[in-house]
Order: C-alpha cells, then structure tokens, then sequence
C-alpha cells in the first residue's frame, strides 16, 4: 500500500487451532500480496505424493536436520510422531532482507520460542468465532472419528488460553475478511515509529522514501 | 471493515508540523469512514465568521472555562495568545462510549498529556517527506512572510524530535495514501489482544460477534 521506511521485511507468525481456516486464510493473503513469502519447515518426514522441495517443506535426512541444529541453524525445532520439524534461519533472514513479508504457521509453543528469538516479529492468534462453530466446521469435513474430533476440540481449548501471549486476535468468520484484517495489521505495523527509528533525520536531511 | 470485539472506539491522536497537511488528511479520513468524529476543542476565543458551536470549537467564556478546569472537566489545557484551549472530557467518553473512534489533532506537548491520561490511545505522528518538501508547501500558499516561515521550520524542526514517543508515524507524500494508512493502523489497533482481553471466554462459551 506505501513503501515502507524500511527495507527489512516483516515476520509475521500466525497460530490457530484445527479446523480455525488458518491454510485458507493464509492463502488468501498471498494471493493478494505478492511482498509476502510463506516460509517452509525444515523436516525428517519423507515427501508425499505431490509434495515439492521448498515448496511444502525443505526435506533433509535426520542426520541432516541434527547438523543444522548442531550449527544453530534452525530457530526453533520439536520431534512429532517419530519425526523433526524446524525453522530454517538461513531462508529466514534472506527473505527478510529481501524485503519479504513472511509468514510463519506455528503452533502457541513455536510461536512463542520464534518471538523470543525475533522480538520484532508480530505473532497473530486466528480464532474461530465459537467452540460449537469449531465442532461444526471440523465435522463438515467428514473425514474425523468422533475420538478425533473430541481430541482436536480439548486442543483447541487449551490453545485459546494462549490468546494473551499474542499481539493480535483476528476471529475468522469470513476468510477474505480476516486475509484484509491481516493485511491492515501487516501495513500498520510497518508505521511504528519503533519500526522506523532514525526517521526524523531522514526527513531532516533528505526525503524520505 | 470487521466488528470490533469490543464496542467501545479507539482514542486516536494526531499530531504533525504545521503545513504537513493533517488537516486535508483528517478530512479525507472522516469523509472515508462514517465510524470517526473530530472532537472540537473548548475554546475562550471569539468564534471567527462561520465558525458554528460543537463544530470548529465549543465556544466558552473564561469564567465558564474555568469552571471547568476546576471541576476537572478538561483532559488538558493550554493558554496561547491569551486565549484558553481544552480537550473536553465529557464529550470525549461519550463519543468513545457510543463506539465512535475519536480524532484530536493536538501540539506534541497536548498529545503526550493525553497519551498519559488514556494509556489505550493511540498516537500518530504525520511527518513531511523532508523539511524542504514542508518548506515548498508553506512557501506555495503564498500567506506567510519569509519571517513566519522561518519560525514554522524552526518549530518544525523542533516537534521532529518528538517521533519516537508516537506509536506511529506516517509520511505525508499522498493524502489519499496517508488516511488509507491511518485507517488500517486503526483497524488494526482494534484486533489487539490487549483490546480483547475476555475474547477466549467469549469464543468458549458464545459467538463472537
């Protein structure tokens, strides 16, 4: 919308329970902004069908992923049913300094480590407007048990309490709706003076960009 | 754009070096959203021909002025020209009350006293693309003596220093641009979680609506 006054892109770390719409939104965002870059995850799970490198993750052996976290070079990292899922810094820092927005889908623990570890990030909580509109969005799918179903719901309840850690809380009721507010929270962000600290010499001695 | 979670409007403050243009930029503001009212200041000063009451100013006489002062009715007050100006409390909290966000156009010295007595406002500084720049836009109305525009960026100068204790700031190179700006910074401002913080019980247990 305006140039920014500063190149560095973005991070933009984005959570949500199961079932909230998140892919959809996050979709929707980058369709509608070609500044934004989604960022893979580093994983030891073989490839399925369709699945390229780079694209849906970065794909490397579990000896691999171990040497990267022996050369700090994932930013946070956690083991899922027998297998590594990480945040590669390298791809991090070249997006951001190409001055891409990126987005992060983690879950509130990942979430949580990568803000510690980029305090200028701004992590985004997407909601769903209510539990039973949750319970009625998973079951439409109708491809989970009841048992799963149940899982996922006592999931997400335990997620919402982690709303509070979050910078923004955007309910999706509409996907094109949350992508705008998204959007907006991207454009806002770029405006904080905290963003822009060496602005009033700019404007001083030169124009500003 | 979205429903708020919380009705209540947001405080929005805006400052700026005089021939920035954050007069325009209000003005197109307003007229792009239906949802922000312009809080005239409590003035002693005379009304000027087409000045109305409730609209550029609430006209009060220094007795009455004072009174108000006294019963703490105003949020600050400043004497300039031997004329007395305030923010008004009363009209304040009932505009925010009826959900309506709030724009007082205030000197950098009012806009921190404010900041001060509503935490939850927002402050937004709009700055010229560069002294120069602000120099030309002065110079081009033609009004001012090469005295007067001497003092205007001088003061200009000064009030630079003051960025850095805004929540934001935004250049002014386009006016459309400029209040397209300030309406996502207050459309996001609004999906904060710390406007929001009874939301998880609200998703839990009803629609958020």
């Amino acid at each position: 919308m305006i140039a920014p006054y500063n190149l560095r892109g973005l991070l933009v770390i984005i959570s949500g329970p199961s079932g909230t719409g998140k892919g959809t939104v996050i979709k929707s965002l980058c369709n509608s902004n070609s500044r934004i870059n989604i960022l893979p995850s580093v994983t030891t799970r073989s490839p399925r069908t369709g699945e390229k490198e780079g694209h849906s993750y970065f794909f490397r052996t579990k000896d691999e992923f171990m040497e990267m976290v022996r050369q700090n070079k994932l930013i946070e990292w956690v083991e899922y049913c027998g297998n590594f899922y990480g945040t590669p810094r390298d791809q991090l820092e070249n997006s951001l300094e190409e001055g891409f927005d990126v987005i992060l889908e983690k879950d509130v623990i990942g979430a949580l480590e990568i803000k510690k570890a980029y305090p200028d990030s701004v992590t985004i909580f997407i909601a769903p407007p209510s539990l039973n509109e949750l319970k009625r969005r998973i079951e439409s799918r109708g491809t989970e048990s009841a048992d799963i179903i149940e899982k996922r719901l006592n999931r997400a309840l335990e997620e919402l309490e982690y709303i509070s850690n979050y910078d923004y809380v955007v309910v999706n009721e509409n996907v094109e709706e949350t992508a705008n507010a998204i959007n907006c929270i991207i454009t806002a962000e770029k405006f904080k003076t905290k963003r822009s600290k060496d602005i009033s010499q700019k404007i001083k001695f030169h124009e500003v960009k």
